[in-house]
């Protein structure tokens, strides 16, 4: 089990990830009272072992029904209704025991419930126990548009048990991994290598398992390391002014692919796979990437298993959906391109013909491969 | 004109009172664009004289309909929604012209739209100029449930020009007063003694008309005396756990009757002057308030004008509606308990008995009458 702390200007918080993460809830006593708001299948896979471990025994938590379409000013005002006529106030606690979405809006509903209570974060998936959970962003969508409403709030704390990875399907499961190979380039080498290494043996390892000497814990320490990357980055810029950019990496093509794809067809880290891949062809197309690099990064990526494809999406389609930066004349793009593991630099004048001949080599296949 | 400031740990902003102070938008460069949100009324009455005066000119401004019943998060929602239509980003700023409505919805959306963006809050009533507008509390209601939802989020700027208040109705323009009064009971006798003094001077004066010496600058130096006492509380307490809870003042009787009456009958500082007047009786019943302060606080509040009578509320139905800290085992009061003018005290263990005879004694009238 490993403390991080997350230390910056306004926020101060311990990450804590490994099994038996979820005791650090004894801990945090004085509140008026505590409630749990989780996904109802969540809550009947590991309601038990919550409490158990947790000690925090709600008489019946807060449910938010699984997907995306919960992320929404509506979702919000009938959580905020059901917490008062609970009588939760000031003093009440909110622990978020879920994914992404719960995260985001667990997060939102605390960080406005009487202008504010504190927020304990379980997350329950890699991405959010290796990135959303940490780092006080919160959101809802409105209609169309993602998280255009929320907060920088600071949680309280962040547990991470990574053997509730367990119940995750194989394909989610996979998916947070694009995020952790995200997070090993952007970290350096050594993690790098050992994702390489220990690709093949990570798999959640369930409580109660009995675990042969030497294996298990890999998934353990990988998790552990990637959510190390989080916290560094956002400990140096909690907002997204500067250094916070570089998480971004993997994420321009990314949201362009989720957008071309009505977030139908891709999981989050399947597009950010998609989005790492065409990046890294395009910093090798600037020649701004260290010769042998694009390969172990590609490999590495396709490694983690099989992509959905994107054959059909062309170029064109892809840069008139890359997000850009309504702030700057024209609208820039922030690009992040690696110049080799462990170095990666923004860069906003990159042609657009390149970006399309990037994407347009990843998808039809034959790079790298 | 008088230049303020909040300073505390987390806030630094200035409020500026007085006459030609929206001006100090034109200081205000550098954003990548500039949204007006405001109440049609308003902007029929001062828009022309808001863009000539702020240098602020957008296409069109945001509308948020008059009263209550817009405080809700379907309106933020679609104010949401208009901003990013419109091409705000995060880089945009938000001005709110308007009352206290407008100014805690304005004030929310600017918190939340893309997770935070600046804000200027340019208030238009009484109580927005010396109380709601400071301070940087923003809230919505969900349902019955006042100020449910909400953010702690410093604005960039207030600007409070008292000369707007000339288009108030004369009872909504009073109701601000009893504001006033009561943040000269909190200030001291000084501050006190001038709103006794200039009382009957105290209305607006129209921009352009032609002011006769000595004369009409009567309200803008009461508007920013009143002001200073909100900026001095919550640049010593931001959120509401010690100091800054002297301004419920009054509040405590004054929440009970609007919940009594359903948020109808009574303006809001009407029913804070009724809770002025109970609160002082019970300061007389509890033998905490000096002698002759009483009376002095009484015939301020009453020379205000005239309010709606509240004969028919017993002091039962009151009793069962005050505010309860419900962090406390038993539900405490919080009473903010006058002992003289300057100076109030918390006091938590007020018999009920005492706190029913002040109410009837106040409604039923006779006392310091």
């Amino acid at each position: 089990m490993r403390r991080l702390r997350v230390s910056s200007r306004n926020f101060d918080y311990e990450v804590v990830v490994g099994r038996g993460s979820w005791r650090g809830l004894r801990r945090l006593t004085g509140y008026s009272s505590r409630f749990v708001l989780t996904e109802r299948r969540i809550w009947e896979r590991w309601g038990k072992h919550f409490v158990r471990e947790s000690r925090v025994a709600p008489p019946a938590p807060l449910f938010i029904p699984t997907g995306e379409q919960s992320k929404s000013l509506r979702i919000v005002e009938g959580l905020a209704r059901q917490l008062a006529e609970r009588g939760a106030d000031r003093g009440s606690l909110l622990v978020v025991l879920g994914g992404g979405v719960a995260g985001d809006v667990g997060g939102f509903v605390a960080s406005t419930f009487m202008r504010g209570i504190d927020c304990v974060e379980v997350p329950t998936t890699v991405v959010a126990q290796v990135d959303s959970a940490i780092g006080g962003k919160t959101a809802v969508n409105v209609g169309a548009m993602k998280n255009l409403v929320g907060t920088f709030y600071p949680p309280r704390l962040v547990l991470a048990d990574p053997s509730v990875l367990v119940s995750l399907d194989a394909r989610t499961f996979r998916s947070g991994l694009y995020e952790v190979v995200k997070h090993a380039i952007l970290d350096g080498p050594e993690f790098f290598a050992q994702l390489e290494k220990c690709l093949p043996d990570l798999r959640p390892v369930p409580h109660g398992r009995r675990v042969r000497p030497g294996q298990g814990r890999v998934l353990e320490s990988i998790i552990e390391r990637a959510a190390r990357v989080k916290v560094s980055v956002v400990s140096r810029d909690e907002r997204e002014a500067g250094l916070r950019r570089v998480l971004n990496l993997g994420h321009t093509f990314g949201h362009a692919l989720e957008e071309a794809s009505a977030y139908r067809g891709f999981l989050h880290g399947e597009a950010v796979a998609w989005g790492l891949l065409a990046v890294t062809r395009l910093a090798e197309l600037l020649g701004r990437l260290a010769p042998g690099q694009g390969e172990r990064i590609a490999r590495l990526v396709r490694r983690v298993g099989p992509l959905p494809p994107v054959r059909h999406i062309s170029s064109r389609t892809i840069l008139k959906l890359l997000p850009r930066d309504k702030k700057a004349v024209g609208g820039q793009i922030h690009w992040v391109i690696p110049e080799r593991i462990g170095k990666v630099r923004i860069v906003n004048d990159v042609p657009l013909a390149a970006a399309a001949r990037a994407w347009d080599d990843v998808r039809r296949g034959g790079w790298h491969e």
